[in-house]
């Protein structure tokens, strides 16, 4: 907290970093650490944060793959000083994900549109 | 682009990594580089972003500080391959700044106001 190279340090209030959510840790409703978010992708016509993309790091043999999730399926969660998914491993094992961030190409809107599709019929917000 | 670390390496499209946009050139009306973004700042409630974080790097004598500024205010370039903001110096002098990441409450509702205030003021959209 006391660099001060680091632009924003941003971890309470109604705002937070986009460089302090990467790296945040991902917990599962019974409070264990499954992943941690690697980057999120803004919408660039409204401003909305759409995606945040995860990595599971071997967690349920999903290691090594991204995962775009909806934004709202996290939910933080001050005392684990992490986001909290609901999210079961069937549904996770059928997301969209990707091995190798150069082969995403976001600007293919099948691509974007199977996200989405996927996750419009989860109810994440049920946390 | 041929990165297997980096999550996402979204330049185009309609949704942009937030980790890309960090680090992106700022350009003025006359397509002079004033600076570049540092960060992004999101609305945990809403998901959309509220400001990027930006730098000036010494430009108009405004080096060292950061400035948030309303995402909305920025306006990609193709071209330029970056952000134009049409706001001139003395809008950019007097508005809220900080030198030190870590002195920087956002949880400061009075900061956050501050910051909301003085941009409606300003008609950024007139790009």
């Amino acid at each position: 907290m006391s660099s001060t190279t680091n632009p924003t340090t941003a971890t309470h209030g109604h705002l937070i970093a986009a460089t302090k959510v990467s790296g945040s840790t991902v917990y599962n409703l019974k409070d264990e650490k499954i992943g941690r978010i690697e980057d999120t992708m803004i919408d660039k016509g409204t401003g909305s944060v759409a995606f945040a993309v995860l990595s599971f790091g071997g967690f349920m043999g999903l290691g090594g793959k991204f995962y775009p999730l909806p934004w709202l399926s996290l939910r933080y969660n001050t005392m684990l000083d992490g986001y909290v998914v609901a999210i079961d491993k069937e549904t996770l094992v059928n997301a969209p994900s990707y091995d190798d961030a150069s082969a995403v190409d976001w600007s293919d809107e099948a691509f974007g549109r199977r996200v989405s599709d996927h996750w419009k019929a989860v109810p994440t917000h049920a946390i």
